[in-house]
């Protein structure tokens, strides 16, 4: 895994494409030679990250009550089959199990697209009572679907990595205000944990969930003007409760359908959202709390001055970061300093600590800050303050870029004659308009302005006006094109 | 979820499976009717529990230089034929996937036994020096077997939770070092903080995982008197760098195939066993470090006293002990404190502190331990001190009670007399004899004495003497039934 110093990484702004094929390599997050479309290899670093972006996830569910369980990856096609939308959505990209052995099995499996046709028969039998409710699950797990559409390394494939809940309440009403919690817990965790930001959309009718009454989802914006989906969360009404049979009785004895939510976040959009939307020309640019490696102290050895002492020295630095419970490697190898800083910067270390004589003979550091690329040489002594401090500036820089860039790239449109202008001038972006929420609109729109798709509502923002397209009464909608 | 108190379990040395299917119930370990053979549902009791002891054995990869990867569930069928041993044992016992949709797939995918044959192409690509080895890689992950023999929720099950590791060496000396080393990780977590003792073996020649050149196995012993398979490491020689065309150059430059290993560690059932092993007529009684609560503190209210000092006293117990990082839970619902004993017993609470009036006036705290089912009534200045000491003597007292029944379990013969006369006697125990290594004497053994298989040869402890069966020259061997 020797890696001599490369050419930069191209403009992820300019050629998105190329700088994310080439992290992905470079950084040996992910191995795409797996030789089955849109199955891919987490590689060591991407699932040290993946498994950190998992925790924090996991953390706040659990802190609001959320239990884990697992259920089989296998769907029996009875139970795929008994909601009608739902098999309708999914029925058409579905792997098959036919046969185990050498012997066909008496019912296909499916490999599990989403979970809650697995779910809700098991639910039948663990509710008979209000008292019972709420139940708040999840499950970390991989989803198979077979895509029919191009696939791209984490961003879509016939394997993801997600988390998703499946909540049952006695009312409505708390069904409702989950799919709201929802929204916090991925605010909490991407943007303020992350520093992705994201449009908090409800979707157009055409375009939820199958099965859902309502589906919200969490859109965030690629380098290349297109969004991308990271989460969603849906309120299923009685709809899967019903068809699967799910009954409690209430305070008066009668049988009825609780209410059900579903959640699904994206971790392997998210990990790829992590490294293109924070990542420059040198590699990935992480956030201090996820990083694989958070620091990394390379000593500069220099002729007439003793390595020991710079050996010496680092290893005391080393030893007193590990005590602080930080990731730190000091890496004393033989390659040279600057192929050492091209290996971390590509793998996003936040944090690199060079030792040279000059260090040394004057108790000092000097650490080079990943996102801001400067270097600063501070004394020893104000080093763990430094990176206390500093984690957070890292963070909160990351953020404040990423929720600068959504929010500039967002245009709004009255007329179908601005928005037509508009995308002309500014191709790929999100545009603002009104929006009358019929799908033909949405399909001519798409289908004049180059896959420009509805992708719903603002939940934190209300407005009317005339649709953009055809003039009727509409609401807010957001346009763009998407992953 | 409310329940009353029931009956008592039976007796698991008398009816182990009755018990069995019992606490996989009562205290929601797993739900067994999903209705697709062999494919359970761990609920949030046994996911939680399941989750603690993933956490205990990565710890102890990573400590020992192992790094997290994931490789795809489906293998393409080319790959996994290229063993030739190794498909001759998975052949019959693989899903397969045929059809993606409505389309047939171009090529067979099956659903990962074990995934060597996904992993050694794509180390093919990874590893070009003797400079980038050793490489040690695990994932906790599930796989998958069309058992065609009976199923077993946990312990025999076509979907089944495990780690796997797959390490790379340069010379034949470090792979084999590190069968050693995984028999020490295993040593750290099943004995050393699970309290489950096992027989370390080297299978016999006919008994090898298929590809291996040595398989080295963990057996415990269940209370019905058959032994479990809970981890396997082999060491796998050159067979599938070869195969796979893995490749590294040596100092001197010529091309070489490096030797490689494999461990896998049977997390679903570490799980039964820990059930199965420590449990008693109340339930499962788990160590504390796994324990998805580890104390629960229950109001004794009692008529003439004021609740409300009981609550207040028992709220303070509660926040100094989760101040300390415990799992502790304050049941304060509207149960009898008789349904709440049943209920926290059956899941295996190590600690249950109980609070009447007499506690609240005496500043003490009376605690019941779920090992011993002792109660000792302490001042509530000590019972942080208790804790911590009598959570190593819950640990220590269930280990030393495991060990003493495997090694009492033990049984010696010396001739094929004596072997079928103990077995006449004793029935289903582990017996310790010489064997001559050929797989006729095995099969006749098994044959005649209802299912007793050769286990393999303890490691650390060596010996010869004529075989129990034929009389030939042998190695000592383990026999016993199997799960």
């Amino acid at each position: 895994m020797a890696q001599n110093v490369e050419a930069a990484l191209p403009d992820k702004y300019k050629n998105m494409s190329e700088w994310y094929t080439e992290i992905l390599e470079r950084a040996e997050v992910i191995d795409i030679r797996y030789g089955v479309k849109g199955f891919i290899v987490y590689r060591p670093f991407g699932m040290i990250l993946m498994k950190n972006i998992i925790k924090l996830f996991e953390e706040e569910l659990e802190k609001t009550g959320h239990k884990p369980f697992l259920f089989p990856v296998v769907i029996p096609e009875r139970n795929l089959r008994m909601e009608k939308e739902h098999i309708k959505g999914f029925e058409g990209e579905v792997f098959w199990i036919e046969k185990g052995g050498y012997t066909p099995l008496e019912e296909r499996l499916a490999l599990r697209p989403t979970s809650e046709t697995a779910i809700y028969p098991i639910y039948a039998l663990w509710f008979s009572s209000y008292k019972e409710l709420p139940f708040k699950g999840y499950q970390t797990c991989a989803v198979y679907r077979y895509e029919t559409k191009a696939t791209r390394p984490l961003l879509r494939g016939r394997e993801f990595l997600w988390i998703e809940t499946h909540n049952v309440y006695f009312t409505e009403k708390e069904a409702r205000d989950q799919t709201v919690e929802d929204a916090e817990i991925f605010y909490k965790v991407a943007t303020e944990k992350l520093g992705i930001p994201f449009l908090h959309l409800k979707r157009e009718e055409y375009d939820k969930f199958p099965g859902a009454v309502d589906t919200y989802a969490f859109d965030t914006l690629l380098p290349d003007g297109r969004v991308l989906q990271i989460g969603t969360t849906h309120y299923l009404g009685t709809n899967f409760t019903k068809v699967f049979n799910v009954v409690v009785h209430d305070e008066e004895g009668n049988l009825v359908n609780p209410h059900s939510t579903c959640y699904g976040i994206g971790l392997s959009r998210i990990l790829a959202s992590i490294l293109l939307i924070h990542g420059d020309e040198y590699g990935a640019v992480l956030p201090f709390d996820i990083a694989p490696t958070q620091i990394v102290i390379i000593p500069i050895y220099k002729a007439g001055f003793e390595n020991k002492e710079i050996d010496k020295y680092c290893n005391e630095i080393h030893e007193s970061l590990k005590n602080e419970g930080y990731r730190v490697i000091f890496d004393n190898s033989e390659k040279t300093p600057g192929e050492k800083y091209y290996y971390y910067d590509m793998r996003g270390v936040p944090f690199r600590i060079e030792i040279g004589p000059k260090e040394v003979q004057t108790s000092k550091v000097t650490v080079f800050r990943r996102d801001t690329r400067s270097r600063e040489t501070i004394p020893l002594e104000q080093l763990k303050e430094y990176i206390v401090k500093t984690k957070d500036e890292i963070l909160k820089n990351l953020r404040e870029k990423a929720e600068k860039r959504l929010k500039d790239n967002i245009i709004e449109a009255r007329t179908k004659e601005e928005l037509i202008e508009a995308f002309k001038k500014e191709g790929r972006k999100i545009y603002k308009v009104f929006f009358c929420g019929r799908k033909e609109c949405a399909d001519e729109i798409k289908s004049v302005l180059e896959g420009l798709e509805t992708r719903g509502t603002p939940i934190n923002e209300k407005g009317e006006g005339p649709c953009v397209w055809c003039g009727e009464p509409g609401h807010i909608c957001y346009l763009a094109k998407a992953y």
